[in-house]
């Protein structure tokens, strides 16, 4: 019988009651047991440069380095902010790129999800974020496309959806992770 | 006389030898009477969070905000760091468009210069940024479009351009954009 | 005293009842005594080639290019077709372009308004045409952005809307476009 | 022994002498035994418009949605117009994916690449291109990417590739299709 998937998880808002937070969290308790996710901070990490990489990489670098590369599969949650990604998820997208020729990205399978309060659902940062992902050689999960608007209204104070359609659809979108994650991750 | 327009200048490469550096230090130089440029740092702004912003602005946020607020136009040089913005970019965008309703960046005039040692000199992050100008309300000069390839071998030891046509390029793109922030920017 | 300004209307849409049609056709009665706003229609252009150009411009290309050079400022009004502009929209948008030097877009303003039944509002096709717009040296308004979702709900029987609200939006959508079509069009 | 797998080739451009025809051709002979190209036509085909389609669907639409249908997986050849997709290759996309719930496109594994004569080899047109490819349901290798610039140096009289690196490269981009078509198709 196969193991669980390691799924890795980045949330692009650091805010403690941040809505992709709470989707991430209630993600993990949707999915089915065929997979383990597992948020993976980024708060912490320096700004990518060169000049500190050849300084010799800072210990959180290493550290989250070795957690995606731990990883089967990630799944990004992320708001938008001015219509792209924000500054701290794509900061550690650029950390996990390098060194050149040592992408901790490159081959896993990825989906994303992109939360708002607003009516879009975060649009501009789930397609900006894609574009990222072709470089880095992620394979996307293309559908469902996962625009989840409205977020204000969308968790109880125990963080648990509380609309029946939107947890059948994240239920939904696990599930083609699943089958996502299996055809596409390198054997 | 009309005093000389204030261009804040945000490089998207913390490198010391950055090319966009490079590329925005000769700018400086290139550019006519009528602009005084000046690279606002982005290096030691703290990541966007609205649990930051609720506790007090840190001070680097406030300066930045105070000179980015002071100054007529911004002209934005970037990299291309996995087809999208430099995370530390987008960070300090982040940073200047809160809190909300007292973005900094609000109808300032803008230009987009992108500048890689590739071919494709920064196509992807140059667009990406764009979008988010219309967001943040900014006059975004359209021509001439500015993707700088080739960038290892454009400038001298002194860091001066070497190639003539990249020089008459950056000229011509300085003037129009000295026309674009007198039609553009706020009476 | 100055004459009003020509807006020519592009609707992305060849749909007889088109929400967008119905948008730009009460886009018109809103606008002030300031604006006149006129259809000019796309669905029988022939797709650009550069093969057909050079064997003679067909007569319906002509007519177009010469109702775009008659016009001080271009208004789009688009669906979103598989996250995207309309090809039917974009190959007037080629049309329009050519020949090599002779662009009938070049400098003049323009604004863009996206509209759909959908919650998203067409983000997608929005930005996709803005990026064309750099390339075209389309001065672009970037405020109000103009998202309209919803769009099946927004008329009653005779193309009014139904919603003050959107209404008051988009009269002040129109009041921007004039304010930015004067501070833009060429002297 | 399994069959060879039918890709379906599109070309952006209608020109007869297009770069984009010339490197679908080359690709054709490049390819393993394993592959078999046919370029699908698209300059025939009617703008997509849901009257037309209620009206019922012409000749030419039903045609193409056949070839795409029985296809196993789609190759576009695109040049870029105006920083994005040509108009008559957005149309196609726009007419395969239609009726509602009967696109032919659904699950099928594509791939992009884009020729154009400059230095920048079609980004936006590529990107534009994968950002319909997400709504469309068709799983996107994501590299090589593929930007192929200087293309009018590219070809001899006969349209052989006289370049051997970029031969080279477009061999080893077939066969990463292959693989991604065998990951990824239906079984």
């Amino acid at each position: 019988m196969a193991s669980k998937r390691k799924i890795a998880v980045l949330v692009g808002s650091l805010r403690k009651d941040s809505f992709n937070r709470k989707t991430a969290t209630a993600l993990a308790g949707l999915a089915s047991d065929e997979l383990a996710l597992e948020i993976v901070e980024i708060g912490q990490l320096p700004f990518y440069s060169e000049d500190t990489e050849a300084a010799g990489a800072p210990a959180p670098w290493k550290e989250f380095r070795d957690r995606i590369r731990a990883a089967d599969a990630v799944l990004f949650a992320t708001p938008e902010y001015n219509r792209s990604v924000p500054g701290v998820l794509k900061n550690a997208i650029d950390v996990g790129s390098r060194p050149y020729g040592q992408s901790v990205w490159d081959g896993k399978p990825a989906a994303v999800i992109s939360v708002s309060p607003g009516a879009i659902g975060g649009f501009g940062a789930n397609h900006h974020l894609r574009q990222s992902l072709v470089f880095l050689n992620m394979p996307a999960m293309q559908q469902p496309e996962a625009y989840v608007g409205g977020a204000d209204k969308l968790f109880d104070e125990a963080g648990r959806i509380v609309n029946d359609k939107t947890r059948e659809f994240l239920q939904g979108f696990m599930k083609s992770f699943v089958s996502w994650i299996d055809m596409n991750r390198r054997k």
